[in-house]
């Protein structure tokens, strides 16, 4: 298949880009890097190096012989978006292209407009651009378990029948979600949903689980072929930091209790679930919804199996209980289902000690690039921001603010400056 | 009260203005007169001729001897939205400031993402603003009943308790609306209820039906005082628009079989609900959904209200089926509730065969002004956007059209111009 992947300079981008290479479909790969340029925003990075993505390809044609064309360019930019698409005439889009950090989302009114704007007007420019260079192409979305929020109700894929005063609708699963990102994300759901009803476009919405490991086959073919690995409070997800904090004997930062329980997927599933989606397009005007993740954990659990795997080896690892800075509940209910992507033939990799222990070892051998600055608990609060953010500035203050000074570090980073939507 | 009201050179804010200052509130009247713009860019323009905001405000004081404060300012505009709201320092904040036509969001890719990033920007920038500055005031938001669209069960006022798999939950009601700017309301919903769950924002979210009528008690004392009155094909509503239809002897314009069923309310309804929205606000932390409307429609009936109430002075109207330009249910189920304004006291102006007489009557006051291009069937289809589009541009038109050339006239603003976002 003719498959373009949007956002593949990302942590999941790029091994889907190889995996879908590595098994014989023409891919083009597509980012803006803007997430390097976040990251030196923020005074944060891979752990892992990163090649260019100009190396990368090359580096994964003279290993596989296979080529990738990649391409630079940024959704929001619609005719550069029009014009990738009239000329590939991808057989399917899959789109990673998003700001995916919530605590990103969360530092001030400007990163939250950021990533609402970045995320919902690419997704609007892909729709229309499918719809009038490419209709019957399918649309692969991610997006994430974190749209549900934590109902206390079973959690089903996408759509849910409802029974009320005597009569019956098949409806939208209603959305609760945790943050602006995540809302983002609510907001792209209900543009597509409507886009396969107007238009016939196809789409697939795969709600994702937390992603952990740190690489794939592919990957692991060339150190120019790794994908990125993030361990700061902002971008880094809750596996793979613990693995993190243990590898430099730092304390696993568990918010609140620990109870905050959620869907998990080994990334080497990631990829084969994008590739299962693709060969498997939805109908014309369907909007298919697969929850993307083959466990449930809570948090606490996945701090004790950290610690259970290093006490395995004798290590002594401590479990620190820190004030969420998140506002979410730490004790419910969670039952989420996750059986179409099954039904397609996902053959899970489940979380095995050994996959802990493989990532912590791959961690220590690059301790020397760990920051200990980004590895303890976020410094972005769901009720007040960022640090550095003002909490009631007057008039004046808020005047004083425009003229916003950039400075490094995640911290400054998280000061409001007041911009106005782009 | 102090009370802000954004939006208030619109069809329903200038008249809300109007009536809280009339009853005695402190009002500040806030719009980026970006309304007029539109009008300019697209060729319309309001039935009734429209004075000045400077004008307005000023004949206001002159006959009711009560101040309203002008500002002018686009809530796209964080800096001066902080600036207003830590100035003013209001008990409620009134939000009209949205671009509200759905033919206007499907025009192209470039009106679809105007008016989601317009009005989700504008609405997270007041979330902030509030949350930061006036955490304890009331924001009283105009939502739509579009955003439910058309379920085959009752569409309750916001949440619905849903029981599944032998577990119950009280959830957001989901909504699966008709057209991008319907969705961007959505958008907002979602985003509000967010705001009051981690911020204990006070919001009440009010889905309010199709509007009809001219004038109000205050809009009447003075021809200066006059709101505007849309009957063009993109942003004139449903009986507004058929009762200059028949005044000028045009066919009233069914889209398909008229079988689309809507809530529907008087204009001077609309003030007096805001105003009980404002007395009683929401609990701190509470997201409040009230269904704005008094009486449900379907678009053949209101056709025959037309019809019936000038036969009554042997006049003949003729009413033409046209293809709908919509996708939508031309035939479904609906019954919406609509109870928690009635509980604080709203006593509804029914609609009445002397309503349409009067509105009919005042358009043929004015006859001379009305533009007979504009009066007819929607130019916009939502397959296919505005009528200059082009279906499948190649990647080389698609080049070209990035120039934009801007003509005048609804059509030809109708034409796919490619604009990244802004």
């Amino acid at each position: 298949m003719r498959i373009c992947i949007l956002g593949a300079d990302g942590y999941l981008g790029w091994p889907t880009a190889l995996h879908l290479s590595a098994r014989g479909h023409d891919v083009v790969a597509v980012d803006s890097l803007v997430r390097r340029r976040w990251d030196r925003q923020l005074g944060a990075h891979s752990l892992v190096p990163l090649a260019s993505m100009e190396s990368r390809v090359a580096r994964w044609q003279a290993e596989s012989g296979r080529i990738i064309e990649w391409v630079k360019l940024d959704l929001c930019n619609e005719t550069a978006l029009r014009d990738l698409i009239a000329r590939t005439s991808p057989e399917a889009v899959v789109h990673f292209a998003e700001q995916r950090s919530a605590p990103y989302s969360m530092i001030s009114s400007r990163t939250c407009v950021e990533t609402q704007v970045n995320n919902v007007v690419g997704t609007l420019n892909l729709l229309y651009a499918m719809h009038d260079l490419v209709p019957d192409a399918h649309m692969v979305k991610l997006g994430t378990m974190g749209e549900y929020g934590t109902p206390n109700i079973d959690i089903e894929e996408g759509w849910l029948d409802v029974e009320h005063n005597g009569r019956k609708d098949r409806m939208l699963y209603p959305k609760r979600p945790g943050s602006f990102y995540h809302l983002s994300k609510v907001h792209d759901s209900h543009n597509i949903e409507f886009a396969c009803r107007i238009w016939g476009t196809r789409a697939t919405d795969l709600n994702q689980g937390v992603v952990y490991g740190m690489s794939t086959e592919e990957t692991d073919l060339h150190p120019q072929l790794a994908t990125r690995f993030d361990y700061d409070h902002v971008f880094g997800t809750v596996l793979n930091r613990f693995c993190v904090q243990a590898a430099i004997d730092h304390p696993i930062t568990v918010y609140g209790t620990g109870g905050q329980t959620r869907g998990f997927l080994d990334i080497r599933d990631t990829v084969r679930c994008i590739e299962l989606a693709c060969l498997n397009p939805a109908e014309r005007g369907e909007f298919r919804v697969f929850n993307q993740f083959t466990e449930q954990f809570s948090v606490q659990g996945l701090a004790e199996k950290v610690q259970h795997a290093r006490s395995e080896h004798g290590l002594q690892t401590r479990i620190d209980h820190v004030p969420n800075p998140r506002v979410e509940k730490d004790q419910h209910y969670y039952n989420a289902k996750h059986q179409r992507l099954l039904d397609l033939g996902l053959q899970p990799h489940y979380l095995q000690e050994t996959l802990i222990e493989s990532v912590v070892h791959r961690v220590e051998k690059l301790r020397r690039r760990v920051r200990p600055d980004l590895v303890g608990a976020s410094t972005v609060d769901w009720r007040t921001g960022g640090p550095a953010k003002e909490r009631v500035p007057t008039a004046r203050e808020s005047t004083v603010e425009a003229t916003g000074r950039r400075t490094g570090g995640l911290g400054a980073a998280g000061g409001r400056r007041s911009v106005a939507a782009r």
